[in-house]
């Protein structure tokens, strides 16, 4: 890498054994576990170091993952400074129903932004000498169907061609990579059909934890964050314009959907405001020849129960685990079956935010899309308050807790 | 009653306090109940005896409602015979998957027809002097919202017109009954979009219980009822006519959607074709005035989970006890909470109906008709097998064991 070349000629670089495309939490768990056993890797991200370092996304880690990546060593700082969280509380019908999950199945979620995980596990790849190159925008992988595939970019320093051979190409490089197109197979999508107005406000946390509001105007959702800082949700229509919503209205709306009495909503500027859209995507298989996805280039799951992160994390043990098995175990095995084993929980993931889902949007909602519907999800959220077996089942998944799916 | 009348002239019958149109289970048990705590009542049957002693409907009855008819007198018949299950048998890929409910949930189902229950209540009700009359077409009740009600019908015996005073009227006739159009409010439905074909075949079972197959041509099941004859169903196109199963058809589907390696499925002549529609339908409220709807007057359910003779059950017991704290207790909250109380357990069978709706009918159906969903439901079933927690859970509505939702 950074060799010069003649213009038109492919510069081949030190080959390696592992070309990972992507430096989110997927990829920086991988390329660390990989690194720390030996195994010669190299990291291609599209973006610059300082991006990716403060890029605000999830911030929900389950209990399982925290462990996996303890186990690895990557988990000092979240385990040094995150605080966890053992329950929740709806709050419909003027009263707050708090649900304390860990109560249930055990465990806890940690909180720990997503970009204080990616900047602690660059830090460490780097500082233990791993490859990788930023700014990469055209990496390519090729011939992912043979024994000795590669990938193709741009040098970031010399703008040279430039061509790294490898055994295995990891595609982590999101929903908007180039590597969730090349597997093939199919990709099975949901539109659940409405919009979540996503807010920053400079105000304190109005509880010390989350509330989810369900609400004859909509559903909406309240995150403490920092002692100045509180994200809250509100739902909205699908792909609705930021300006429908000025400061006031969004207020008025927090304060109508969340707020109850003996329970305020703390008011505060609001410093973002983005619309999303709540879809889910699923590629399956996640891989093809030696080319093997994780996170959301293989699946996109909405926000709804905080499970994107926790997936990316689960394939990237998964992944390492299996290309170890591979280089020190000789055993193909654990690859062949790579695709299956995170799919599992993919769909379980996704069953669970549908079923979320329809308690969150349309169990309340005046009028009601479908009346019918909104009676049955009306009657999941009774009986997950009031049956100790539904409230036990609902916290495994919603903690991720279940071992095997 | 029996009095007769010159033409034109309305008999006024004998008045009572409860007049109960329909003589299904929950009118039955309902009249029992009142007749043996002393309350007056009269019961009125547009089918004959015999007719409704000899119609096949359901056999499952959950434990709870066992309990509560043995607590009235009302379980000794079933109690002797009725044989008991605690679980039943997944088909699908090929391979048994037992499900042992009670294993989770603690209690039975008991497996007693129908219309051996009502034989049972009618002759019950007959012996200890209870007042009924059968064939009576035309019963409509009258001034249900003032403190006089009525309900008028023709005298079988004398065609007198005859109205009769009372301060109650239970509306148990049915989903066809003349009661259901009488409370006004809503009524919610909804469609699953799918027919069984209902069978039963001169065949001795082959196993000892319920079998569910989840199969690429669609659902089918099997219910053991005598040594001699066994209940079978096939998912079908909604509507589908009759005369497109021919018998060899029939058993073609039976033995590919049922049968596996160790688990073949045994033929025999087919001595009942009817098609089933599958949709639900729940009135709120369940009361106006001095009318209240019990059973499918107020609410269908499909026979996906065989919850409709239980709701029923679960709406007599309600009545008849809300009816004896107005007259013994000279209390009528019970009665003015009664359609709140009945309708939380429906709409908790309605929406696990449509969870298990889900699984039988979509899962694994080729092509299907949305792959997402059907990948939702496949991992619902997965779960069910692999998760304790959610196997406690449904085993605790399947047998409909929460006392209270």
């Amino acid at each position: 890498m950074g060799a010069h070349a003649a213009p038109g000629e492919v510069v081949v670089a030190a080959a390696t054994r592992v070309v990972i495309i992507g430096a989110g939490p997927a990829g920086l768990a991988l390329a660390n576990i990989l690194h720390d056993n030996g195994i010669d890797c190299v990291l291609l991200e599209a973006r610059t170091r300082a991006f990716i370092e403060q890029r605000p996304r999830a911030g929900f880690i389950e209990e399982w993952a925290v462990r996996g990546l303890d186990a690895h060593g990557l988990a000092d700082g979240l385990l040094r400074s995150a605080p966890t969280h053992s329950g929740f509380e709806f709050r419909f019908e003027g009263a707050r129903h708090p649900f304390d999950y860990t109560r249930w199945a055990g465990q806890r979620h940690f909180v720990y932004p997503q970009q204080v995980l990616i900047t602690d596990l660059v830090a460490r790849y780097v500082e233990r000498g791993g490859r990788v190159l930023f700014e990469v925008t055209d990496a390519v992988p090729r011939a992912i169907e043979s024994g000795t595939p590669a990938v193709t970019y741009t040098d970031p320093e010399t703008d040279a061609p430039t061509r790294l051979d490898c055994d295995f190409v990891a595609g982590c490089d999101g929903a908007q990579g180039v590597t969730r197109g090349l597997v093939g197979g199919r990709t099975l999508s949901h539109d659940y059909g409405v919009g979540w107005l996503a807010l920053l406000a400079e105000a304190p946390p109005s509880s010390d934890g989350v509330m989810f509001g369900i609400h004859p105007r909509g559903f909406a959702a309240h995150m403490a964050r920092t002692p100045q800082v509180t994200r809250f949700y509100l739902q909205c229509p699908p792909g609705d314009a930021v300006e429908n919503w000025p400061d006031v209205r969004v207020w008025e709306e927090l304060h109508a959907r969340l707020g109850v009495p003996g329970g305020p909503i703390t008011g505060g500027p609001l410093i973002e405001k983005r619309v999303l859209s709540m879809h889910n995507y699923v590629t399956e298989p996640m891989a093809r020849g030696r080319l093997f996805l994780a996170g959301e280039s293989a699946h996109l799951v909405a926000p709804i129960a905080a499970k994107g992160l926790n997936l990316a994390l689960h394939d990237a043990f998964h992944l390492a685990s299996a290309l170890l098995t591979h280089y020190l175990g000789g055993e193909d095995g654990p690859l062949a079956r790579y695709s299956e084993t995170c799919l599992a929980r993919v769909w379980q993931y996704q069953e669970f935010s549908q079923w979320l889902s329809d308690i969150f949007h349309s169990s309340t909602l005046d009028p009601p899309p479908d009346p019918f519907r909104a009676r049955l999800a009306q009657a999941r959220l009774r009986r997950l308050l009031a049956s100790p077996a539904a409230a036990a089942s609902f916290s495994e998944i919603y903690i991720g807790k279940a071992a095997d799916f």
